[in-house]
């Protein structure tokens, strides 16, 4: 634990670069701005297919753009700096000297080598715009809004032009998701408080993304090293590895010793969001003792955190002195880190909690750099027996008073959910957030929906994103297998990343997002022609599929068989559907009366008896929406 | 494939066997039947804990009591026999001999060894009640009927006893779920067609199991050699290994040589119920070529399968002629093994299948042995687009007309659904098959809810699973994540196995089965109190939940320790919760009023409203409801 670093560690962190399988990183630039330049993968096919390439989201930045040349030394280009100078109202300034106790005190041959290649800060002036909600208020579109409504048309266009296309409707429970992004909507979601860009002016390095209902559901990876093990080096692996197989944000939950460097290399690097919990640090600083913690020097571990780039913090004001005795009776207390140093700090000075008493001087300090509010549930259950109890409601109560003050102040707000929830609990947990949070976009880790399966929480909590997201959650915060057990390795991200990534799909399909079903189809199309690379390749996992398929059938020769392992190359149902359909599709109109009369007349008698009962017009649509639900 | 197999080869298959971690096998005698002694796995806590050992669901047989002496080569005792026997109506006869094609022609070094421990077969006489059905419907409570209500009522009478529990009340969407499961309450539910339990009369070794909406949600497990892969020491091996982690029933899908043999050796070691497809089979037994099986050679293998003590078998007579041509432009037509075969006879034939057309003579054989229905669904969708299609929907319209001729045959009948949906379009499956089944018990394919995660399907589909459990679903056929790829192996039978008793588990609690939250609550306070054993012996992986604590943590000591990995030693979230409570417990009544007034006068307010908006009857009614929800 915190052992000296060796003259040798002190290496240039490992990252994996390169292409995914199959894929090409195209631009799109912008109309309102020309310059901008929003990343897509776009997956081939094989030529048999005679299909276009599938354009796919991609959150992850350079590292897989053959054409740059990754530097970690350096870190990523500062593609935002110039557009924030350039719309003006912030100053360069000398920033805040780094502190021993930043970095837990480690020093000499303890202390993580230094980012080298640091920037001056920048600040916002007062009386002029800085966050993207007060530009979306002031009915300024920034780079950043038409950025991110590039980025959300994934395929929606050729989509719509494809009038063969199916489009499933889905169920959105009241979200408003369009057929097209544009950038003046993206500018009203923000100014309504219902969507988010998290982009701190000194995160620079970071592509503009989108959190908000109506938007594509996205997931955070949480990586961060602890007082226990791993490094810098493993960190921004770890960070650069979540974002390869698409993490939209990662927090970094460091707590130890070497806090401060070990975010520098990650944020310098990383090309989305980073999110931290400052109180984390805070308590470092105060050689983990909670009582000891004062507003001094929490506001100045914001500074710090600011500064270097910090795009979202988790704020748990909403632990108030009068709800922490609602939890004594749980089955699991208080769960959350934040909410338990907060409580203990509470009960320790019989005090009102000074990031509640505090909060519009952190919202001042917060908007001044676009750092968005993640408002924390410190109170959120951890356990199946304590969901959606009065100290998880109470908290998110006084969380949607803090997010008015804080939308008061100009700054961006999203608010963090449980947690462990039973499913049959989940949906009133979103339309609670809904209507206390004024729409304010929700961000739920799991929820976990049983308590019995430690090693597969990452499956347990799935369930409940891929649920909580359809009814309207924002961002899903990843739960890797060895959630409640152990510190997270490379395979862990990926398997947490890529479950929420297929859960957040999930999501997007059934909320009837307009490109969502693109990927599924293809990928159909692909198992059922037996395109067997190509299904490799449109999946979220390549390799593992890969991997699956050369377990059984490992010969070169068996990836363009037209059979799979399951029946065997002499008996294949996918076969003999080809036959069945070439033998329908041989059949005229009349043959097929001929052939089924029952089934003709059964629609027949249906149809006519649906006309009667609904009237002529409401028929028609009726069947409109009903024909799209059905998929035909 | 299908390669010679070596002399040093026939070996007895090597299963696996002994208690799960702290766990201890018990056994209650029955109140009508004292000789039954139906199995429930004990996990004992630490002392510490000072709790009770926590009952749980036992689907595993005699391989994890140490007390039985495991045989293989003998199989299991064939405990049902005499029940059968004595409740008489059967005769015992010579079976029909083993037929070359049976195996597919294997023969000499080919040929899987034979199982030598071979019974004559039970038939039932016409005239008399042979089924559970039939014993149901004459008011007869069979030793099944009471074995399973004693099986489904683990740790209700201890719940129901111990008023300080909290019960979750859950939203069953109509099922009718009792607080406690009497003989009585199961023949009803038999009686009424809404539950089976699959006991073929050959199948003596079989533990009684019971499917049905009112019961605890159930999982299959799928095994089977194939044309490609593997052998009977594997898939005996693999059945057991699937009880151990839980699968309630098994399929045995074998395909290519050898399939009587390896079925023999999986039946008479089955503790479960093993359910078939036999038009596999059959289409071995013609060599591959779907246009020429006949009614003979599939009533041959029906014969020779209900001999063998096969407890279910799907059958796909809802695949109409009338409905083939519906297929035709789907993105993946017909995916359904059975489904395609019977799609391809139909049109070679331009005739009905024979399936439908013969399916009282099926209906009559069934009964003769008690095998149950699986009326499959052999137009199931094969990808989101697909998802309910009216080919879907026209062949479960029809399962509906056969359950109906099914019943009045007196055999037990569940129904087999989908395959892939997306979230929004599960709740409609469920709604649809009570309606056109009468409500016999579902029995679905996960659903998957996206297409573009192989390697993950496991995920996929286990999202879907939860749901449509939830949603009254009574047995769910577990995904592997070799789904789509490959053959799963013993990793990945575990895995599959896992992800589907966690997803009925958390379907049981959201339906608010008065028993599931019990040992959510157990492992969640030993969580919360760092009983780091019992948290790993109570999970539904013990030994995956204890490797991942240990790749951390990896030192004895650590897992005594107060502590985790997440926050290390000095700092963690669950002790300074322990300081809370013990802070707030030593608060009186009045200290409380004078600490937090602002909540004791929101509550109060808040209660005043709600019991003028409601009236006081109404109120407290809702009250209880809405307490009993939040778990308080």
């Amino acid at each position: 634990m915190n052992k000296p670093i060796p003259e040798s560690d002190f290496k240039t962190p490992e990252v994996t670069t390169g292409s995914l399988p199959a894929s090409r990183k195209v631009y799109v630039a912008g109309d309102l701005f020309p310059d901008i330049r929003v990343p897509v993968r776009e997956i081939d096919l094989h030529p048999s297919a005679n299909e276009p390439a599938v354009p796919v989201y991609d959150p992850s930045g350079p590292y897989t753009d053959p054409a740059v040349k990754i530097d970690v030394e350096k870190g990523l280009g500062a593609l935002r700096r110039e557009w924030v100078i350039e719309r003006g109202g912030v100053e360069e300034y000398q920033g805040r000297a780094v502190k021993p106790e930043d970095n837990g005190g480690a020093a000499g041959k303890y202390l993580a080598r230094e980012f080298s290649n640091l920037r001056a800060p920048l600040r916002g002036l007062t009386g002029k715009p800085v966050t993207q909600l007060e530009f979306a208020r002031a009915g300024i579109i920034t780079r950043e809004m038409e950025y991110v409504a590039i980025r959300e048309n994934l395929g929606r266009k050729k989509m719509l032009e494809n009038a063969e296309q199916t489009v499933a409707l889905g169920e959105s429970f009241g979200a408003e998701i369009p057929p097209f992004i544009t950038p003046e909507f993206v500018r009203d979601e923000i100014a309504k408080g219902r969507a988010i860009i998290p982009a701190n002016i000194n995160h620079p390095e970071s592509e503009p993304m989108i959190i908000g209902r109506n938007f594509l559901v996205k997931i955070n990876a949480n990586i961060g090293n602890s007082a226990v093990a791993s490094s810098v080096e493993e960190e921004v692996d770890k960070m650069v590895w979540a974002t390869r197989w698409g993490a939209d944000t990662v927090m970094d939950l460091s707590t130890g010793r070497n806090i401060h460097n070990t975010r520098e290399w990650i944020i310098r690097n990383s090309p989305v969001p980073i999110g931290t919990v400052p109180i984390y640090q805070a308590l470092e600083k105060v050689g983990g003792v909670a009582e000891d913690l004062t507003w001094e020097v929490y506001r100045d571990t914001l500074i710090e955190q600011a500064e270097q780039g910090v795009d979202y913090f988790t704020i748990h004001a909403g632990v108030r002195l009068p709800y922490i005795h609602l939890t004594a009776k749980r089955v699991t207390g208080i769960v959350s880190r934040g909410g338990s140093i907060m409580a203990k700090w509470c009960l320790a000075h019989h005090k009102e909690s000074f990031l509640y008493t505090h909060f519009e001087e952190i919202c001042e300090l917060m908007r001044a750099y676009d750092v968005s509010f993640s408002l924390g549930d410190g109170l959120r259950p951890g356990s199946i027996a304590d969901a959606n109890d009065r100290a998880q409601f109470a908290e998110l109560e006084t969380l949607g008073e803090l997010t008015q003050i804080a939308w008061k102040h100009g700054c961006q707000v999203m608010i963090e959910g449980p947690g462990h929830v039973p499913m049959h609990k989940i949906k009133v947990n979103m339309e609670k957030q809904l209507k206390e949070c004024g729409e304010a976009p929700f961000y739920t880790l799991g929820p976990l929906t049983t308590d019995i399966a430690p090693g597969y929480d990452h499956i347990t909590s799935g369930i409940g994103a891929a649920m909580i997201g359809w009814f309207g959650t924002a961002m899903l915060c990843y739960v890797t297998p060895k959630e409640h057990l152990g510190l997270p390795d490379r395979d862990d991200v990926k398997v947490g990343v890529v479950t929420y990534k297929l859960a957040a799909h999930a999501a997007d399909l059934a909320k009837g997002h307009p490109a969502a079903q693109v990927r599924d189809d293809a990928l159909s199309r692909a198992r059922f022609e037996f395109r067997w690379e190509d299904q490799f390749n449109l999946s979220l996992d390549p390799e593992t599929a890969r991997d699956f398929h050369d377990q059984t059938l490992p010969k070169e020769a068996h990836k363009v068989a037209h059979f799979c392992s399951m029946c065997g190359p002499k008996f294949c149902s996918m076969k003999i559907t080809a036959e069945v359909r070439d033998y329908a599709a041989g059949l005229s109109d009349n043959e097929k009366a001929a052939l089924y009369p029952e089934e003709a007349n059964r629609g027949m008698a249906e149809m006519s008896e649906k006309y009667k009962e609904m009237g002529s017009e409401l028929y028609l649509e009726a069947e409109a929406v009903k024909k799209a639900n059905e998929g035909l």
